[in-house]
């Protein structure tokens, strides 16, 4: 049993960081122990950026985008004398566990940390890109998918109005969840994602061949991972002869209140790693899995790859 | 094998609903088989407002709140008679088979025209109560609730301005699935569902020591079935002395643009009924339990009363 | 030439009372002069919450709903004792002038308190009712405005889903602007103003044909000065025996983050409003009328009564 | 006084342009004249793609981005010939005069053919950049503006999470307006614009010294004509050795639902084109000046350039 944890974000920030951290906060108060923030990720802890929360330093957090916590890269953390200063400096506060949300990279200096101290680590999976393996969900990715179907929105009504091929490029450097999540929403006609091999010659001959028939727009989304937006629209400007635009979203995807989703699983993610490291679990990765949550063990977390459903791929191409 | 069905929208409309039936007619357009979109609900099959579907009819709807096939009461169908004219009208066009998006009610009459004539019938659960016996999830919902946290982000600003309590009255006249989950995303201090018991004299004793000690406000949401939010409001007024308003929502919570996971969802649904009914299956309801797709039995659907999962209530009362 | 002054919001709060305090506070400090924030109103000055403000004290708010000052209603104030008193602790604090933002009673108060005591007051009109005499613009009506539509673009998808008349109920006890711009701008049928008779029997009527003739749906546009929206629901629901919906936004048009023009006139306002003071102007409300910021006598603008342009009511009905 | 007038979009896109044609096709109608929709723009004249309009025509479009009539490029019409060909078509249908929504270049295009052919043509400008001569106003730039401070919303989230630069570049070739309003509201450190040279040097040491006194994030907006987003994030990144972001918004910010502002004003002058044109007016362009509805004449809006207006860059720098 422990009785003061740290938590902290770590890595790309997410809508719904504040909401996880939030709900950490109220349960760890409300079972008793004591709870500080690290600010500014890894370095926060060798900076002594840390503070002891009470119920009130979380308030009105819940619908804010980006983490009040801050985030920081950190290259000190990633040496083992860097980890090992950070290990004095929490025994130093008292601090006898950590609760840290971020992406796999923070997830694996998490694990490190754990490994060579000793020291009990739950981690949260916050990351808009849906990469983490074991869970069907990252906290953030619901908002960020629902960032880019409104661009897709916007982009339709100017796409529709001038006959235009528009190319949409969105976050995802190894995983096209987004993409694909985004595309099936916004009703594309192409989804190219970094798991999946695609010829973008023959797709310049189907979008042709659309238009000769009428087809008023073409949208194509581009994960990041697949090939650069600006690349494929010149790509296919060239070889259709059709005036194509290109928008890259970059980090707006990042921002924004948090969706309901992202609120309420923040919320139920939070609760469940904070009840787990007080009674003295470790080493586990809280998520999503068929709707339940589930426990994942921190290293098979950090070193397996997260496979793309290929049902939604299969349903993009049925529906488009 | 059936070779040509009909799909119509029926009962309140709800956000997703014309993704869904886009995915119902691709879905067996792709097939081979013929399809009759139907309009203003089982009226439209009385009134003979029947029309042969292609691709293009479906096009640029997935981003659209509403149903374009319309939906509306109608008393005729409500009686065998109706529902027998309704059964010769579907035969004389052709139509073999019927998939009926809608909510409880229309659910039951789908059920009733089944039973009577023989004719194939699966049930799409749309409606934004999120309601239906079965299913952890009905098209329309996650919108709403999205659409209720934005309505709670404006109420927030203006009550914390002023020290108020502020309470806001959502649907769910039988279910306090919506208060719950847009509580919990909104931080409400109270949601009141009809499942549970309340005291809003215990609360408005609360919300008094709770100012005294400085909070700057409290928000109230309310499930419609709960009570009346304007009488909550007075009630707690009176007993404490602190200005209280009370915005009730209203339909507005039906409409908007569907999120993703309402279009994504429902684009599952669809297609599932659309393959299940074209293979000949009938007297289900398609929904989503545990992140599959399943299905229900029909009849279980509409005789069973969905439970509100305890868990939320409870993390509701954690947090808050 | 004052070196030191102090701002408040009171009233209703508005969208765009953030970036006024901010322009205020910054272009105060430009010119080396002191600014003191004063909380919750005119009670502040008499509770002593008054605090000594920098730039960053107004940072990252321009964007923020509500006001971070807080507004609060002050019987004592309304006395000229009350007011007596809060002279003197303005001099105690060496508080030489104030900046009001706020609706018409808030800059009757402050007309007041500069008639009898002599200090130093320039208003600026915060209210989303735009009824402020003598300006064209009060700073947040623009939001609210598109708030409106907002709502009206959500009840419009299930209105036309289920052909109905839809009946909203908007802000503007005195003054139809709301009504008239959101009206306009959701391409309502009717718009119920308290500065022009109505007939709802008529109305109800018109109505009537309209339905014969196809129309999928009418929206009237309440506003709450012209009469309650559940009586104008329930009079056209008897009238015309058509399904009718009502919806009360209520204070969820007070929220929400100021739009561009909000936050542009705020600021152009807040700069003047603050430069004017210290160059020892008094009893001046700055607006906006022709495109240009304008001083209004405080008097003047607190004893007339705005007109709504006829314009705008004309506009509507040929375009409706 | 005409019996038969024309209407067409050219150019870019920009949102309000569906409210501006009601206005045109409805005036028109209430004035007992005939109304033709010309699709494409000028190529729609060429290519015969012309409508005869009634008042349902323009339905439920005010509410809509883009332009249903559609708008494209035309070399064609850009020749005598072309032109030539074009006025017989018009002649053809009994079309006596043209209203045309659009840019600099479109309204440039309408002056031609009127010189040449003595057919009535009453311009309105168009387009999201706020870059017409003699107008306060263009019809979309409210709604630009407004999706640009959404995205900024959204990325100070995430820049104040990493303590970062962030740079975004938005629309206008020629003209910093957009750049300067979403600046101003969004609260930005810099705003580069065409009109103005700055050196990103001196900005760099600034930046620098800012972050040493403990300053968040900063945010930089930039016109596309002042400079590529990409290469202006780069300079920062390499001078200040801060980790700076790029997001280049594009097509995004010519659409989504148009404000209420870009409605009725778009109204206001679809009406006042409607009138004049039918009255026998020519070669003149409606805009506003100081809130009022002026008519420019056509030759002086398309061969002066506007300026902006540099008490708007004063008071960015004073508030920044």
């Amino acid at each position: 049993m422990l009785n003061c944890i740290g938590v902290l974000t770590s890595g790309g920030d997410s809508p719904g960081m504040n909401a996880t951290t939030r709900a950490v906060v109220r349960t760890a108060l409300f079972e008793g122990a004591e709870v500080w923030g690290i600010h500014n990720g890894y370095r926060g802890i060798l900076d002594g950026e840390m503070f002891k929360m009470e119920r009130k330093d979380v308030g009105d957090i819940i619908q804010r985008g980006g983490t009040f916590l801050g985030t920081a890269r950190c290259h000190r953390f990633m040496t083992p004398e860097g980890r090992a200063e950070a290990y004095e400096k929490l025994k130093a506060k008292g601090i006898e566990g950590l609760v840290i949300i971020g992406g796999d990279g923070s997830l694996r200096g998490a694990s490190l940390l754990s490994e060579e101290h000793g020291i009990p680590i739950v981690g949260l999976p916050g990351t808009i890109d849906n990469d983490v393996w074991g869970t069907d969900y990252t906290i953030g990715s619901d908002t960020a998918a629902n960032t880019i179907i409104d661009a897709i929105n916007k982009l339709r009504d100017t796409a529709s109005a001038h006959r235009r091929v528009v190319v949409l490029e969105v976050m995802g450097r190894h995983c096209g969840w987004l993409a694909l999540m985004s595309g099936i929403s916004g009703g594309a006609e192409y989804i190219l994602v970094p798991e999946e091999d695609f010829d973008l010659e023959e797709i310049s001959n189907e979008i042709k061949e659309a238009y000769k028939k009428g087809k008023r727009y073409i949208l194509v989304v581009v994960a990041e991972g697949a090939g650069s937006g600006i690349e494929v629209g010149n790509f296919i400007a060239e070889h259709t002869d059709i005036e194509t635009r290109v928008s890259v979203l970059g980090h707006i995807q990042r921002g924004g209140t948090p969706s309901v989703i992202d609120r309420v699983k923040a919320s139920q993610l939070g609760e469940k790693a904070a009840l787990a490291i007080l009674s003295g679990l470790s080493n586990v990765v809280f998520g999503f899995h068929r709707g339940n949550v589930v426990a994942i063990d921190l290293h098979d977390a950090v070193t397996n790859k997260k496979k793309l459903d290929p049902e939604y791929m299969r349903l993009a191409k049925v529906l488009a």
